[in-house]
């Protein structure tokens, strides 16, 4: 049985998926409330579908392969040379595209995080691969400078070739992370890079969810580290999960290996459209920065007076703890409401969920049912 | 300075790219007359439009994973296991997914033929491409009896181990063939799968524009054949290119090593909406044969009265063969008329261009330009 589950988590192990929700209980996607992926509850603003209106008369054109005009926006917006920008369908392409066309030998990656780090690096036949483990003591933060010293350690390790002296060659941090929403500051991500890059080892920071603490991001950084890469999606923030809207930034020097290994055409014309309107649209930033300081003080709130242990987040989804996450969750799937089980994170067990921050009407709902769990058992 | 054209067209060989036609030009992409990628003339029909302007409210989810409808409509559309088909960002995802997940050692790729399948074998670490020639006297058709005994000619070659002995364990088709039109019968197509079945190699048969000829279609015969992946995509003949529809039929014991290694998402929400409705529609597919027929003849009467050799083709596009094809592509360009320099392709030279077929107004256009350039010089 154990195997079976393996073989579900090795499919699809991520929420979002309302469409087995709807389909198990025979109701419309649209009836499902999810709160198992991390979407910005604002969804596409009015600008962006009357920009994909607009585009529909040119959607026989193959995209734009290179993504030129909104590459060129990524820079204007980030101040950063646009040669050292790639787009991607959703940054998980990034994440394949990296391991592929790097092809580190030693992988450290932290657990509790997003689960692809590992995967990408297994199926692109990465040689190992080291978890960093977290602990629910400490909040699951990392302490940078036992990750500093796990990064050298290794390369002081016994082995015997002079080659193997840099062990790690490259190592992932997801900032906020996922799915513990804990931050870590940015001068703590900078020394890590500064290290990796004296270490020859390439950090890849993925800010999936950076936009909630922008000034957190350590993107500026790459022009001066050969050996930072920094991902981005709009997928999160600006609610374009269903378009896949990914970018990264990367080191000039490995730019062209990247190309080399990119397929052609990943991202649709419609993205492309879509997050040059999204960059400009600083009404939506700003309402979604209200919207989730409102937020995320009801749910704390809600779950202080249900006694529900959960983490300090800083990003727009939070982490709980309890016993019986598993009732919880599946009680929650009857009334259609989503969460994301946590039991496939390495380095969680069967008791962690993950819920996402959404509108106060749908909020409001879920703590009703939670309370009504709560008192129940 | 080859070697810069080399890195040029590694970055992206393909048509369609109006986008640095237009800022060459400094016009808007639109006034780009795109006789570069093969795309249907009659565009995205008004029922996909309208649906995907529907579906814009459900833009923030994320798509489904495994694009459970789609691939039931797929299997209902061609009358084949659903479980048998794998959704796609566009067929090339799978055409590297293919190569990634079965790691295929030797692999033989008709030459000249679409540039993907050399470059994903490459990429994906293949050990040896062999190119199958074909030549222009026979006008780029493919003998199916040498084809195969290309196939098993390899087995019997003067390898040692006895694992050698299976040589070729992937082989690559494009039918109709790009960028020549030139298809092979389906019975032909069936031999050549037969044989690599008893040799134990796959058979990857790229469907790309067999909805223009669907009668030669061999997408039902993957359900006995366990070699043979048949790969299809929306964007030629449904006209979906800008969104990015690809799928394929794949041999049930191979699709859980897919699933493996296939990204998650890749497929975008718009995506699997749009092709829903463009399956249903019959209209369009009669008014696509009808348009094809009057257009193909226009062009191959034309071309014969302007002495311009082209190939007879059963797609949306032709291979010429002219002389001064170089003065031809560039001073068409200057016109805005993009039209697809073959110089790239391996088995072709300088001598020879692609033009799709597109509607009777741009197809004028073309002829105009084309006339005032035989007649100039």
């Amino acid at each position: 049985m154990a195997g079976k589950v393996e073989d579900v988590g090795k499919r699809f192990a991520h929420g979002g998926d309302i469409y087995r929700l709807a389909e198990e209980l025979r109701i419309p996607e649209r009836k499902v409330l999810d709160f198992s992926s991390s979407v910005n509850p604002l969804g596409v603003s009015k600008k962006i579908k009357a920009e994909i209106r607009k585009h529909l008369k040119y959607l026989h054109n193959y995209p734009d392969p290179g993504a030129g005009r909104l590459r060129k926006r990524f820079a204007q917006y980030h101040g950063i040379d646009p040669e050292m920008i790639l787009c991607g369908n959703g940054s998980i392409e990034l994440i394949y595209l990296v391991v592929r066309a790097l092809r580190p030998q030693n992988v450290l990656v932290p657990a509790p995080t997003f689960s692809e780090y590992g995967r990408a690096a297994r199926t692109a036949g990465s040689g190992a691969i080291e978890y960093f483990l977290l602990d629910s003591e400490s909040g699951f933060s990392i302490n940078p400078e036992q990750f500093i010293n796990t990064l050298k350690g290794k390369s002081i390790s016994s082995r015997l070739t002079p080659e193997a002296l840099r062990s790690f060659d490259m190592a992932f941090l997801c900032n906020p992370n996922n799915p513990t929403g804990r931050l870590l500051g940015r001068e703590d991500v900078i020394e890590i890079a500064d290290t990796a890059k004296d270490l020859g080892c390439y950090l890849v920071v993925d800010e999936a969810f950076i936009d909630f603490c922008p000034d957190t991001s350590v993107i500026k950084y790459v022009t001066n580290n050969p050996y930072l890469i920094v991902l981005r999606t709009m997928g999160n923030f600006f609610s374009l999960a269903g378009l896949r809207v990914g970018y990264g930034v990367f080191p000039r020097h490995i730019v062209d290996r990247l190309e080399e290994f990119r397929e052609p055409w990943t991202m649709n014309s419609l993205s492309q459209r879509a997050a040059v309107v999204a960059l400009r649209d600083r009404v939506f930033r700003e309402e979604t920065f209200v919207l989730m300081q409102e937020e995320k003080s009801f749910l704390e709130n809600s779950f202080r007076k249900l006694g529900l242990e959960f983490f300090p987040s800083d990003a727009n989804f939070y982490l709980l703890k309890t016993d019986n996450a598993d009732d919880v969750i599946r009680t929650l799937r009857t009334k259609g409401i989503l969460v994301r089980d946590c039991s496939d994170f390495r380095g969680l067990d069967g008791t962690y969920l993950r819920i996402a921050v959404k509108s106060h009407k749908d909020n409001t709902v879920l703590v009703r049912e939670l309370t009504a769990i709560v008192n129940r058992g």
